[in-house]
């Protein structure tokens, strides 16, 4: 590129599309010129720690559809049960606003018809408008894995693309291990491409099924692809080198008009490209819209709500909608963030639907503590001598193993103290509490907790049963509670998170608990640290309380 | 790059380093050519959930060192005591094999002389050979958080770097915020590279401080002011857009001969550029060396060592070193790889001192069960029915939410109980348990169990204290069991995981704890799920015992 002036893109504005790039066939409202696919309930189901029910299946259908995706790849109908059940009752249970439902098969066995091969019959009967063909084009793979001839494997593409047309299904096909296969044989893996284009294919996707490609061998692989074949292509990225989202860009940036992705970019061994930054990179870098109007900014809740339902923790790290992805905790930059939050920012970060923190920490100082507790609504006023202590306090805490960058309700407890000179806000004080876990013989469990309480001059005893000792701990402080607060009825625990500190000592560490609990209105954290997983889940439910009844506007007790 | 045909390296031996490239100044074997910069401890520390102490960074220094970087950023001396402490300590306690300690800090102060501002004095008083300065290249960041002219910043700029090297300190300088920079006032961005390197810096560091680049963007970016500035320039990329290994490789292939990363990617927001897989890309797949002779080989342990001192799980789908990076669930791959793993691997594992592993799991069927077995030395033959009974079970217990992906031993003691026609392995029938936590009016805690259990026809019970509920059951099993199997003495419990499985219910839901069990040979993982913390991890205990128990060679009882 020597020494051209590199084109940077100002944040640009997103584009509207214009009326003639519409196209009957899509039912999203954008043209088919650039298709957004996502396979997160096919090739992100792969992914070490998930496994899937029908109900998860559908339920994460919803989400990507809400997110306007184009395309979703459900499963493998036929292959099992479960996602033969999946498009059956996908296509009767969700009215999809955007998205069109792709089935995912293999081409025909070798020396049979695609008419007459079972496999290939169970995508038809999927129902599927759309269906994905995996195909190998790695020579090796069809000597060693597929035990047939090269040019079998190109009948076999051809037979089953055909077929599937004829039946009125858009194909799209995925040449499995491509690039691999280009490095071994690139005339080979040039002949599948044209095989399943000249077919009748509508996309031939690139697969860098193994990963270890990086974006300047896919960009080169696939211009030299496309200027070979004239094929339309698709790219199909693994993570296993880092590069996925820069190799999906890269093959944008080559002509492919194609991206197939994963949410939070779950998939086999390290992952599949991540759908979330690709799609943000192509409208606010390339100033591409690749979504309905509009959708992007539904991005962050839309990825949380999906690691909801396969059950993972969202990565708090993740670009653009981690919830660090926007957290400022040096110093440095806390206080130059108060001239202009842009200089810090590559996006504004209601664009994609998350929003700039600042993080409590001791590296951060006084400026973040400042804009902290405008954040929470407590004027701390160039009070220097006060937020000096409140800096302290929290070391020291940290020290001990707190932290307040994921309990913002705890620290403002702590805040608040120290804004009333260390005088801690009470509407309780608990004078002990037991927990037992008893296993009977018949392998049930007895789970009790007792709490001795003084409230509003008042001493009470509760005790509660429930599903484990912290549950019963928390029914036991609630009916010791309700009493008195009548407010504290509607709060509920939203999650419960165990942390151990250090890893190494087993189960002699010390415990960090962080508790969510809501209101209906809005939801807090809190957190609590001890030797043990019960004493420390018993601080973080008394921060809890607390928090709920002061932001219930009850007055404490003197 | 139109048709031209790509270059795409085959699997490339490491090169041997030839005599006349050596240099006197490295303490590395290799040369001066190409840095690895590492700012682990720098930047790294700003992520979010990151607290080290003197004794932390002390730590990662050495497993940055033994990995055989040849700079280690340690931190700002001067800017908090932590650091200062951290130079005077690293340069007395660690006897560096490879790497230059780096002192991280700022151009002088406005309208001050280098030679007496306090915070450049702190630098030559760290004693550290190299030092990294920060330089404003924005132009709108030096009027509004620097506050003064254009001018005085590039004079700032000449006037610290000629006043470090005159002290005979080797000099890089940062260019904070430069692409950004250099799409606002491209000339000034330049100037600034030109000032650094005129007045005598090593190497003038590129920084995408705000984390918003694409690959294509620093290539073109690096190219061009490599071609007017005629500067020696390095990379330091933040991932933002999830593409800072690109951004560092696209550097690198532009000319920049000096990479800025962070182990396991650790930074500020979503975080820096993850030196392995930089690393990995450069020796795997450029066929550069730029570590000392087979050190490649340590990166798995060294990632996995470090997250342990920084205190973060060890993320198990980071590429190269993560647990899951080579691990393979589809049914499909599975049978696949009996044929040929090389089929399904972009590197050998072994090269970055990582391992493949088959997963049991719901998706992969009778091919991994088998191959599992066969890793774990139980062979099920073609026992067709027997293998078929494994998988139900197993998906039966992971729809309980059991996971045996992360639990082998629990897995084995499952195949080996299917084995025998379903009769488990037994050295103990628990008869019943029980776990008391109390807390007392001063504050302190009480935990106490009693375990209730039969071993060769003897009834014992035992009750023990513990630091908490589960330490406290561990202690007591123990107690009981050590009378008879002495074997047990030399177990300890290294790892204590647990898992909420549906956090939408708060403490009502159903928990999953993973143990690691150590005997000083070797180590295994077993799980429990239960409706509680402590049941749950009743049933890890039990498995980790009898496993502890098989391992030691003991008969189980009839």
């Amino acid at each position: 590129m020597g020494t051209v002036e590199p084109v940077i893109p100002v944040r640009p504005k997103i584009h509207n599309r214009s009326l003639e790039t519409m196209t009957e066939t899509a039912t999203s409202e954008l043209d088919d010129s650039f298709h957004v696919f996502d396979t997160t309930l096919r090739d992100g189901a792969q992914r070490e720690g998930i496994n899937l029910t029908v109900a998860d299946k559908l339920a994460i259908a919803r989400h990507l559809d809400d997110f306007g995706v184009g395309f979703i790849e459900g499963g493998w109908p036929g292959a099992n049960p479960r996602d033969t059940e999946f498009f059956a009752r996908a296509q009767q249970e969700i009215e999809f606003k955007h998205a069109q439902l792709v089935a995912f098969g293999a081409t025909r066995r070798a020396g049979a018809k695609a008419s007459e091969d079972p496999q290939v019959k169970a995508l038809l009967e999927s129902g599927a408008p759309v269906i994905t063909l995996v195909a190998k084009s790695h020579d090796r793979h069809v000597e060693l894995a597929l035990r047939t001839t090269l040019d079998e494997n190109l009948e076999m593409v051809r037979d089953t693309v055909t077929h599937l047309t004829s039946q009125g299904r858009r194909v799209f096909v995925d040449c499995e291990h491509f690039f691999d296969g280009y490095r071994a044989n690139p005339e080979y893996a040039k002949a599948v491409v044209r095989a399943a284009s000249e077919a009748g294919a509508d996309v031939v996707i690139l697969c860098d099924t193994n990963g270890g490609m990086l974006p300047a061998q896919v960009q080169a692989v696939v211009s030299t692809v496309l200027a070979d074949t004239g094929a339309r292509l698709g790219i199909h990225a693994q993570d296993d080198t880092g590069c996925a989202v820069a190799n999906t860009l890269a093959a944008v940036d080559a002509g492919a008009t194609h991206v197939q992705c994963t949410a939070n970019g779950y998939g086999e061994r390290v992952g599949n490209a991540n759908l979330f930054p690709v799609v943000a990179a192509l409208e606010l870098k390339y100033g591409k819209q690749v979504l309905p109007e509009g959708r992007l900014r539904e991005m962050t809740r839309i990825s949380h709500a999906i690691a909801e339902v396969v059950n993972l923790t969202p990565s708090t790290h993740q670009p653009y909608v981690g919830v660090s992805a926007f957290a400022h905790k040096a110093g440095l930059h806390a206080s130059a963030i108060k001239v202009d939050p842009d200089l810090y920012q590559h996006i504004d970060p209601e664009q994609v639907g998350n929003t700039m923190r600042m993080l409590v920490s001791d590296m951060a100082g006084r400026a973040s503590v400042e804009l902290k507790g405008k954040e929470l609504g407590v004027d701390l006023g160039g009070d220097r001598e006060l937020v000096g202590r409140v800096v302290e306090r929290v070391k020291e805490r940290e020290l001990r193993g707190y932290t307040y960058e994921a309990a913002d309700a705890s620290f403002e407890l702590l805040l608040r103290t120290e804004v009333q000179g260390g005088k801690p806000l009470r509407y309780f004080e608990v004078e002990s509490w037991r927990a037992i876990v008893e296993d009977r013989p018949d392998g049930t469990h007895a789970n009790e907790a007792t709490v001795k309480l003084w409230a509003k001059g008042e001493r009470i005893v509760a005790t509660a049963e429930g599903n484990g000792p912290v549950n019963a701990l928390d029914r036991s402080l609630r009916v010791a509670l309700e009493k008195i607060y009548p407010q504290l009825a509607k709060l509920e625990l939203v999650d419960y998170k165990v942390r151990i500190l250090e890893g190494v000592h087993g189960t002699q560490s010390t415990t960090r608990v962080l508790i969510s609990t809501t209101d209906g209105a809005g939801e807090w954290s809190t957190v609590g640290v001890a030797e043990n997983v019960i004493a420390a889940s018993w601080q973080a439910l008394e921060d809890a309380y607390t928090y709920g009844l002061l932001r219930a506007g009850v007055t404490p007790a003197e």
